[in-house]
């Protein structure tokens, strides 16, 4: 007998951002497997076996939940934010694809992403058309985030930035901030949050020329206004709409 | 003495995806302000006013809830999804500027967005970089829309769309269609999702060149994958990389 496999988010880090779907699920499964900081989210308890796995695994984490499911446990992927934002969801289904199908029930349970739980914080900076783009280049050539980043600049479209900045690549970041100054100005305001909704929680909004590549961390979102993002107060907010010309 | 203004996301519309957060603020507040049908969600209670109010009254809406904060009142702004994606957040910060500032206490409250969720139903659609773009030209010009669609496409960003199509503008999105397949190709999956975690929910995948305007309407997400995006099984998903070429 098959068991089943739910990818669950659990939001940026504070505990009342999780939503009760996720929390049902976990309390169901026999099983909790993700990168260890997620997996010690997740209250022990009798008859639930954590499996805590580092950074970069996430195929072979994802080949072990349908193993699992496939003898019938109850298995919950725990990603942080949402599992289909730059996390677990796709693993899975690359790994399902590798082996040509699975018997398991699958069900994807959204979370509160980081960009979102990140503008909320500081204000609504992605209230209109915006783009998500992950920095790393572990997965994808720096090229294409050059390309990328100038497209959704010359849409005047609001970013958010995942992984902006990590030891093994502190340069490129430096490389988007330049990108970022030649397409949009000095004065387009960047917003660096890290730790959203945790007790370290850090929220700066600085222009593009005041900003350094040290502000973000592996922790910290990134967003970006588009031409008509502006403060209000301690606030920042993009319109809903543009005036037509 | 001021009261507070929280702008609330009550996510898609399954009660499982709304956060411990919001329901929280419900619990404290006073009074309810928001479009008629998401009014409609929270129950009413002794000591809570509901003000349901008709679409497109975003402005009124926030100014009525900055007067009743001024006076000491607890006020939760509904909105379905996330605040910050297309609805009350950025409405509110519209408001607070127009009048110049406000003492009362404001937090955005974040919720499952639609893209989100509808991403969740069908697979990992937006596993890699995407755009959010609400197709509405009630506060654009439509040739902003066409202009950061073309952006989009050419930046290979998966993409969701919000407001995709409504009576008064019925032409509008099979334009978007056609600029679509001419920029992704006839092969290009889009997925169409409809009331999204309701009883009337309706997930449909088809390639560009098999969509139909008729295929959406205002309570759809649209979602268009990027030039990687495959079925595997009944799943769609995005790889979450590009090799390098």
């Amino acid at each position: 007998m098959s068991g089943w496999i739910a990818v669950a988010g659990l939001g940026p880090g504070a505990e009342a951002l999780v939503t009760p779907e996720v929390s049902a699920a976990l309390a169901e499964a026999t099983d909790v497997i993700g990168y260890v900081p997620y997996v010690a989210r997740v209250a022990p308890r009798p008859g639930l076996a954590l499996h805590p796995s580092d950074n970069r695994v996430e195929l072979d984490r994802a080949a072990h939940a349908l193993d699992l499911a496939a003898a019938g446990a109850r298995v919950v992927i725990v990603s942080s934010g949402d599992p289909g934002v730059f996390a677990m969801a796709s693993a899975l289904f690359e790994a399902v694809e590798a082996r040509g199908g699975t018997g398991a029930d699958i069900r994807i349970l959204p979370g509160i992403t980081a960009m979102l739980a990140a503008a909320a914080r500081a204000g609504a900076p992605l209230g209109h058309d915006f783009c998500a783009i992950n920095l790393s280049d572990n997965l994808k050539p720096f090229a294409l985030v050059e390309h990328r980043l100038r497209h959704a600049a010359q849409g005047d479209f609001a970013m958010a930035f995942y992984n902006p900045r990590s030891r093994a690549r502190p340069h490129q970041f430096a490389r988007v901030l330049e990108i970022l100054r030649e397409e949009c100005g000095p004065d387009r305001l960047i917003t660096f949050a890290r730790a959203v909704t945790t007790a370290q929680e850090r929220i700066e909004t600085v222009t593009l020329n005041e900003a350094r590549p040290e502000m973000a961390d592996m922790r910290t979102v990134v967003l970006v206004g588009n031409a008509g993002t502006r403060r209000v107060g301690r606030w920042i907010y993009t319109p809903r709409g543009v005036p037509a010309p």
